[in-house]
């Protein structure tokens, strides 16, 4: 149950960016500029990476939902983004993907776990500037997104199949508010 | 030196900002919103929040420069937030901010690190849903900023007078890029 009465009984984050639409909406601008913004990085790349994040800060709600929405924009590909979830080294993904969700990951236990040898083992893969940038701005986001969300008690709903349409809904259309919403 | 070519030398967040403008902007937006809008906790209160996860986090940027902008907004007391970042326990703030702050702490460890009795703690001393939710937002998006800035090493100065600077500067005109930034 939520530590807070929401408005609404909206799954995850949903019900708490409705209890202050102030702040809410300006999650929401971060995110789509994030995940939808223009970046090298792919739509199913940042939400990989958001879901990775997630995953591991044990935000079930976040890792669910953009894993799924991860999924859809990576041609349907579940089964890979359970195997990031489950265990990065041994999954299926190219060597920069590794390497950034290894950033990733750093940038979740803390900014200060980064060093020179991630960065440079990312740029010996192919990332540069940007890339670097906008994986850690991501990771460092989830960070919010998740605390914000387990913090509070978000409700998490036990259904596989509410997140595969989260999912779809946040393939299609992204995270600004939707007209009569 | 930071781990990407930045735009100019700006310190902390600053420079990392510059380096995207799109995000760079959203970002600012997001704090000026959760620092500067609308909330049952006066400015000050909510600085001292970011100041004191950042001291946690160990960002040594974010925990200087908001908590010279909290003791701007403190009535000039430097030594409250000194006192704060150095051992809550004995700091002398009220009940409300003590609990406010143990509660800030605990969404740094993880949102899960929070239990149903540090927000019936918080309410035992006067926090109401909308409190509990700002704290948690604002720990939670510290962890995010602080992340940003030690994920990219961006540039911090030792001269404790930039942060008076930084913080009066905060104190006076929020988040939002000033005309002709």
């Amino acid at each position: 149950m939520p530590h807070i009465a929401l408005p609404a009984p909206h799954p995850g984050i949903r019900g708490l960016l409705a209890f202050n639409p102030a702040s809410g909406l300006r999650l929401s601008e971060l995110a789509e500029q994030l995940l939808r913004g223009e970046s090298p990085l792919s739509v199913g790349e940042r939400e990989l990476i958001a879901a990775y994040v997630s995953s591991l800060n044990c935000t079930r709600y976040c890792a669910a939902a953009h894993g799924a929405t991860a999924a859809h924009r990576l041609e349907g590909d579940f089964a890979l983004v359970d195997a990031v979830q489950a265990d990065l080294a041994t999954a299926p993904v190219s060597d920069l993907m590794r390497a950034l969700l290894q950033l990733a990951g750093k940038v979740a236990e803390s900014g200060l776990s980064v060093t020179e040898e991630d960065i440079a083992a990312a740029r010996a893969v192919g990332a540069d500037d940007t890339i670097i940038h906008d994986t850690v701005l991501i990771a460092s986001a989830f960070c919010m997104y998740n605390r914000y969300v387990d913090g509070l008690a978000a409700i998490t709903p036990d259904d596989p199949d509410v997140y595969r349409m989260i999912g779809a809904h946040l393939s299609d259309h992204g995270y600004l508010p939707q007209p009569g919403e």
